[in-house]
């Protein structure tokens, strides 16, 4: 409550002086102002001497002189999706994670910042200058750029066009499949209904990414032999053969009936219950296997002698709940641990993919304190990833789908709250502003009196309640996506190709190179015997070599 | 004028459909919308289809198997900063520059985006968690984070306190400064005054960024001997040993008087004309030297026999006019290839600082059509400079000093006039909303009525004029900066180092590093003959080294 008690003061002291910012104007502002600009801001003192940032900076440099060229072939590959994580979010959160523990935080580093390359993305769909989370599901998880609102499919297909998602020549598979196809173990984790659109891409071929259930379908599609993306997950390849597959979207899976067993009730209409169908197909397979419904659940699994072959964790009958506002659930990280305990067992390696799903979801909502926690979280899990698993063999990439409108904005000062008001500058209406808000979205900016809105008075603000929605300036049920490009952070093996900028769509294909999958073989991908790629051999004199690609 | 006439005829269309836009929400949209949320959009046919994507991602990756490890030493180094170039910038501007050439333009790429290797940099200043640019030009050229609004100097001195300015432990010195101590040329050029806070960087030390003139600093700091900005470059190390100084900022430099001379009077009151001090300078040197004030002048200088071993360009008594409004004067790709000509004279090497410091200017002031052509103007700088220089003894970098609170919003469909409305749907108030908006600045979003002004009624905005104030939530006279992130952009000796995410102090310190100047140095720094480190070594088989760093 501190940092809120002292914003609350700076309020009130901004009442009463309207303090106007120097900023890159061509005319200087007058001298009287010069010295009052900023607020005092909280400053470590040990920034204050230069000798700090030269230390500093030559330990930068050192790690990275330190960095080792890692030419070997990646025997696993975890790949984590922070659904709508921009750079802003990531550097509110950041910020927000840090301020939680001491007074400042903007110099604070999530798990993932540490990570020794970073590249660009460029997320733009096929049709879409902006896109959304299928379109980019497709394009990290299948290597191919598509159609806004579809997934698994290329091009060709029109959102909504059932019959020519039925048309092998215009599905593409999944980097989950190419796994699988190389003798490897697949999964998946996330926050959002298992169905939803990122975790789809792993395994779904549907021209709407709404058809999560059967009763999403139209008639006419089910009747020309369409099926609903929980059914592909459950009942077809790759889905089937995944060997963890955990979040939310019970409904999905569950009868539309209401009984002791279905108490929530579901949302299909062909009386199926697919969590049943699992059960079955893999009695069928003889394997051994657990659905689980709970944290409880799976922490049972997770501490038992052994583990099944296959596990899937349905947690919610919706997304699973934001993080703080959890009863029941598994965190993102708990999960993750789950899932590489299971997917660890195969000596051939694994592949898998980590969503976390609902940073989007808030700020949709305009929900930033959901948002940037639920990236903390999600950082969380990297973290545990990252300390599961050996550099040597194991190949990390973080990225997001794509941005939002969130900014950071005002010149707000040092330690000052991430969630509160900018503390040195009111708006031209003397009004205070926060530092976060939205291009759009349902927080409104304005009020009935056409004057805009005072957040100060505003309880629900001032007590960061969960529920405050940042002000947007153009009014909208839905706060919308951003245009810009996402960051990829790499640890691994191949490290070193993910830096740049590039074509999100390229991102699949580079995990594949260097997990030795999919189409992207090279001399790195022979046994190890015949090392020439041996990551310490003589020969290894020019960092990059020349390869022959498909 | 196509474009806009879309957009016309779009915005007509939309005024009897309020379409609605499915989004990442809980709720399914009803399915009658499904097949109808996406305007037509222009999509390239070979796009289609999954081999355009497979094949793209395998050339990608191919050019970054093809790439080699660098080890050379950096002869010389060139460094560009975008003003205000954020990511979204970055982004909205290649989409800009597309669209001006075809259809669509979201694959389009500017030149240093085809740069082998990026990063990340945290912009933070010591005491604000949203920095200006007199900070982080302390930051990214003396390698030491201080204070808002102060220059050359470390965290001990307080904005506009300038008995401490005057302390030697307090300055801080610029990687300019260390190219000078190691035998090398320097140089600076921007679009801005030389003296503004950007430039600045590389020679002044001064707690208050506005004092560009005498004129700007309070009498008791003057008495007590500091100096203005314009003054130190003129007449103080290391402005005074730089081959090259070009930009605005004539009036910094003449007296506050109006003759034949100074037709537009100066702002100075201390009766010097340092363009004069400067020449005189230049003769106590016996050093050829040339002063000149616009295009023709420049290109004589250029065309020349022989260059002078000085060059002062002040094209502007301000800052330099913006390209799309300028009569008279060089472009920034013009005056860097004058500035490596002359540069490029030292055969031990040079370190050139160039800034495209109006990008921020044109945000600063909702003018987003001008930012977005200030970018693309800066990225044609960066071509002629990978033009006349090789990469193998040449470093660029490319970055900006921080973000702006532009965002790229909406749905648009693909090809889209960035410039433009949304094609795919309304506020939820039925009213148009602009692609581009801000969080804040000069440009209106509400009316006198309360209402969200509907820019589709504005003449400025459809014929996409010069002036058109894009709109922001908080109203204020000058726009602010944004918190997030800047990318880094790095080609050449060393390149490989510049991924990954830092503080932005780093980037100095990376720079010398490959150049053997400042205290960064290392083995690659002895004479070839001796080279270890010459890049085809055997012996080179790890790809970092341990080096001993200061």
């Amino acid at each position: 409550m501190s940092r809120v008690a002292r914003q609350v003061s700076v309020i009130a002291a901004l009442a009463f002086t309207s303090l106007v910012h120097a900023e890159d104007v061509a005319t200087p502002k007058p001298k009287k102002v010069l010295d009052t600009i900023m607020n005092p801001a909280y400053i470590p003192g040990e920034e204050k001497h230069a000798s700090y940032w030269r230390t500093s900076a030559a330990a930068t440099i050192q790690d990275k002189l330190n960095q080792k060229i890692n030419t070997n072939r990646a025997k696993n590959g975890i790949f984590f999706i922070g659904d709508g994580m921009s750079l802003a979010t990531i550097m509110a959160a950041r910020t927000f994670a840090g301020q939680l523990e001491r007074e400042v935080g903007e110099d604070n580093t999530l798990s993932f910042e540490k990570f020794p390359v970073s590249g660009l993305a460029r997320t733009y769909c096929l049709d879409a200058q902006v896109p959304d989370s299928a379109c980019t599901a497709t394009s990290y998880l299948t290597g191919v750029k598509t159609k806004y609102g579809t997934i698994g499919l290329d091009g060709n297909v029109t959102r909504g066009a059932c019959s020519s998602q039925l048309h092998q020549g215009n599905l593409v598979s999944s980097i989950g499949q190419w796994a699988l196809d190389a003798g490897l173990d697949a999964g998946l984790v996330t926050t959002t209904r298992v169905t939803h659109a990122s975790p789809a891409g792993m395994y779904a071929h549907s021209s709407e990414r709404n058809w999560e259930a059967d009763s999403d379908v139209p008639q006419e599609c089910l009747d020309l032999g369409c099926k609903d993306i929980a059914y592909q997950l459950v009942k077809e390849k790759p889905g089937n053969m995944y060997k963890v597959i955990m979040g939310g979207g019970r409904r999905e899976f569950t009868p539309n009936i209401t009984n002791a067993q279905f108490k929530s009730g579901g949302k299909r209409l062909d009386n199926l219950d697919l969590t049943e169908a699992w059960h079955a197909d893999k009695m069928q397979k003889n394997a051994t296997h657990q659905y689980v419904t709970d944290r409880n659940e799976l922490m049972k699994v997770f501490n038992a002698e052994e583990l099944p072959e296959y596990l899937l964790g349905l947690f919610n009958d919706d997304h699973m709940a934001y993080h703080l506002q959890a009863r029941d659930q598994p965190t993102l990280e708990e999960m993750v641990e789950v899932a590489i305990k299971m997917l660890s067992r195969n000596p051939k390696g694994y592949f898998l993919f980590v969503e976390g799903g609902r940073i989007d979801h808030a700020h949709h909502d305009s929900l930033a304190h959901l948002a940037l926690d639920e990236t903390v979280e999600y950082a969380k899990a990297v973290e545990k990833a990252k300390s599961l698993t050996s550099r040597e063999d194991t190949l990390i990439v973080v990225s997001s789908d794509h941005a939002h409108t969130m900014t950071v904005a005002g010149y707000p000062s040092r330690g000052n709250d991430i969630l509160g008001t900018v503390d040195t500058a009111l708006g031209s209406d003397d009004i205070p502003y926060t530092t976060i808000s939205y291009a759009n979205g349902k927080g409104q900016s304005v009020g009935a009196d056409g004057k805009r809105i005072d957040v100060t008075k505003s309880q629900s603000f001032l007590t960061r309640s969960l529920d405050y929605e940042y002000p947007g300036m153009v009014p909208m049920d839905s706060e919308t996506h951003g245009g810009e490009d996402v960051a990829v952070y790499a640890l691994g093996p191949w490290q070193h190709l993910f830096t740049a900028s590039y074509e999100q769509n390229v991102v699949p294909h580079l995990i594949a190179y260097a997990m030795c999958i999919g189409n992207e073989k090279d001399e790195h991908c022979k046994p190890k015997s015949g090392g020439f790629w041996s990551p310490n051999s003589s020969s290894n004199k020019v960092f990059f070599r020349r390869t022959k690609l498909c």
